[in-house]
């Protein structure tokens, strides 16, 4: 089943102690529809400016995904400046330049409204409830969001996510939302705000997910997956991004929403996380094919399963 | 089979966000052998002062632990002092008093030279590989260490590593023994340096075992076992010397060591040290069952293990 994704679109200048790359297509909606699109068809909603050419849109359509939620703006791209040091966990910002991106108000194109999957990207909370609201049909709804709105929009975040089935974060931002210093009882706390399923990103150690009592299943027991250890990571931007999107996109395409089909989603953002960081920007997402993301898929059950 | 395992017996004053302790029985070897005795038949050598008294003596006694190789000593036992804040990852020492750890000389008992275990705890390098070089007729040989010797004592580290057949450190550890910030690349050199299997923990995040080329069976693919997400750590004192303890008792319980049983130890390791964090100090840890411990292994399975 189709997935509608709403996030941002930029362009990228990004210095690893691999190398360096000036302007290449990156944002959150990019990474994550690309990796989703190994699994279902993505239907997305950005905003661009007069920068983005038909070169870069190629770039999506050729992975089958549906442009027609781009808005193109008059003005200049999302851009984002970074780099990673040697500790490659962390970037640090150079610049943020919002151009059209800041007055952003996603509009969900008449066909996209059949699309029964949904995911909210890292924009104002009141955005994504106003998404989630328009597209009512919808039967699961993921969302991303990051410490700028949990500190400054906090009233609108807790809304927001009572809109949101799983919400996929990282450890830092599930602490800040809960005010827990400990993960296992900051997940509780998170999951009593609304979702009924956390996904919680732990980078090079792997991914939880924790379930509310009774969500897609039997009690509560929480489920990991790996991360895979990886000697050369060339550019870690868009990982968590595309880790949603692997998740999200195998949900999408399954019959059945249950715990076991949750856990292997688990899996297959790990996997696309994996992919993403072997390449610059979103070049190793482009050009994957179905056999190598079983193949990874499998030497990540490898990675974790006893005979 | 039995396993003899050197290291310190202290007495410990901890503060945690949970409560605090004054003066109560641990130190690596405690740990650790309490948790390996769960597997097989344990013989510890260390050294306590005369404070240390028949009623401390029968925590390992009653664990069918042979204390033969412990050592009194005129003084008192090595004591230390921490705090765990918020983050119950890193402990603040408050002190470090070495007292009769100080001159410590293991001496291996007569009746201890037919192990064919042996677990060198954290020490100077040079003592564990007399210790080693003096038991020769050992089978395998797991060790740790820690950033002080790795700083101060590294040529003597250096050849310790060659003495080893399994390593059991931390990331910080393992990036720091090989100059290397990215941790699989990291795990390559320390393996480089000696041993045929290394375990980096990374604490709430589980454990790595990476392998030497050819070692222990085919290839070098690493395998990941789970820490437990654990709502409440009383104590997270002795988690890493509990893991050990888990790792090479169950080794030393099995005929044959291939990659499977090393995985299976890995999750052992995890299980031991999830227990050991429930209570303050030992207290856990004197008091589990066999069937407790591999209830707990089937736990850290549904954790991790797809249908």
């Amino acid at each position: 089943m189709s997935i509608v994704a709403v996030g941002s679109i930029a362009f990228d200048s990004i210095a690893t102690p691999s190398g360096r790359a000036e302007n290449i297509l990156g944002g959150s909606c990019t990474y994550f529809s690309l990796a989703a699109s190994y699994f279902t068809d993505v239907r997305i909603v950005a905003v661009v400016g007069e920068d983005f050419t038909a070169e870069h849109e190629a770039v999506f359509r050729k992975r089958g995904i549906d442009t027609q939620g781009i808005e193109h703006a008059k003005g200049r791209t999302f851009r984002w400046g970074g780099q990673y040091l040697e500790n490659l966990n962390e970037a640090k910002t150079d610049f943020t330049e919002l151009n059209v991106f800041e007055k952003f108000q996603p509009r969900i194109p008449k066909q996209y409204m059949d699309s029964k999957f949904l995911f909210l990207g890292n924009i104002h909370p009141a955005l994504q409830a106003s998404v989630r609201q328009e597209m009512n049909g919808v039967r699961l709804t993921g969302g991303d969001t990051m410490n700028f709105w949990i500190n400054r929009t906090r009233e609108e975040l807790l809304h927001t996510l009572k809109l949101m089935n799983v919400l996929l974060i990282n450890d830092t931002e599930a602490k800040m939302i809960a005010a827990e210093s400990n993960l296992p009882r900051a997940a509780q706390k998170v999951l009593a705000m609304g979702p009924q399923a956390l996904v919680i990103k732990h980078g090079e150690y792997g991914a939880t997910i924790f379930f509310r009592e009774g969500a897609f299943g039997i009690g509560r027991h929480p489920f990991r997956a790996p991360a895979l250890p990886i000697e050369e990571v060339k550019d870690p931007t868009g990982a968590g991004d595309s880790f949603a999107g692997g998740f999200m996109g195998y949900l999408a395409s399954q019959e059945e929403l249950n715990r076991e089909v949750l856990k292997r989603a688990l899996f297959y953002g790990g996997v696309m996380g994996s992919f993403a960081v072997e390449r610059f920007g979103t070049e190793r997402l482009q050009q994957l094919t179905r056999e190598e993301i079983d193949g990874r898929f499998q030497v990540f059950r490898e990675l974790t399963h006893l005979e």
